[in-house]
């Protein structure tokens, strides 16, 4: 997506050799005209299948899955949550991922009652590194019954190869925007 | 909101005295088209106001503030951290909220850029309680220099007393759902 690409140049911020820092738009900061076509540009390619449910991770992701929404005629979005509140005391499906950028393990959680036995599933998330978060995702969507029909990341740092896992597991992956590699401040795409 | 009511009546739950659940569609599972009809009401409620940004707090507020955000002409949409990243490496504000659902106490992060001087700031949360997570927001505005226009809260509990605290305190708040008691499961709106 090329308009991605050129708003992660002129708005990101590379660190080292592995953060790309887009906090103006997509993960503090949220452009939401811009995420409307991030939406679309997840719909375009994923036309061809139908999407009962659109499942992410708080935070960022939830921008995401609600700019999409539309596009795919209004699906409910389920967040997964990193932590359980007091509230949720009903069963729940739980899958571990690595947050990167945390440093931390999240056990990421999702109540039964919102992902039924055979249900088509669109996985969205901000950011993909290892792919652990939508393998973790995927996880929760199996253990329900359910079918991960679609894997779709905004910005994928290629380098740390999720794509390349998530598809080796069988699913079908679409990275908005590939990053090969983050060198000295300066980003170069796939 | 009548929509709002009855929606919360028929897929919502009460717990004990004190908690309404309505992760169906604004906590865990988002209704989209739904939100999109909160924003407009938010929007009308507030239609004499100028809004340079919208401001929430990780995670349920993000999707209202995103809903939100076309209506009021696509403003930013800035949301505080609970927890701050390894890449939030520069200034921010931080002020404490204490969360009722997760027993917790939580210090608000605003990265120092993303709030500037003069800027008109509306605050849109879903719950509001005891108020202090907007109490905590309109600090950090205030800390910026720049003005909270505007407090919009999907549900009150407006037993717990946060619009008639946060109105004490000289500011606008607009509950699209006041509820005045909750009682063996019965709800009811003021």
């Amino acid at each position: 997506m090329e308009a991605l690409k050129k708003k992660i140049l002129t708005e990101g911020k590379a660190i080292g050799t592995e953060i790309v820092k887009v906090d103006g738009f997509l993960n503090h900061q949220l452009d939401v005209r811009f995420l409307e076509e991030i939406g679309a540009e997840f719909k375009k390619r994923f036309s061809d299948i139908h999407v009962d449910k659109i499942l992410t991770v708080e935070a960022s992701g939830i921008a995401i899955a609600c700019a999409s929404a539309p596009l795919f005629g209004y699906p409910p979005v389920v967040f997964a949550k990193k932590a359980a509140p007091s509230t949720m005391n009903e069963g729940f499906y739980e899958a571990e991922a690595k947050s990167f950028t945390k440093g931390t393990v999240s056990k990421l959680k999702v109540a039964e009652k919102f992902i039924n036995e055979g249900e088509k599933i669109l996985i969205l998330d901000d950011f993909m590194a290892s792919g652990e978060a939508s393998a973790a995702l995927a996880q929760i969507v199996k253990e329900a019954g359910a079918e991960t029909v679609g894997i779709g990341a905004v910005i994928e740092k290629g380098f740390q190869g999720g794509s390349d896992r998530l598809r080796e597991m069988g699913y079908r992956v679409e990275s908005l925007a590939v990053i090969d590699r983050i060198d000295d401040g300066v980003i170069t795409f796939r």
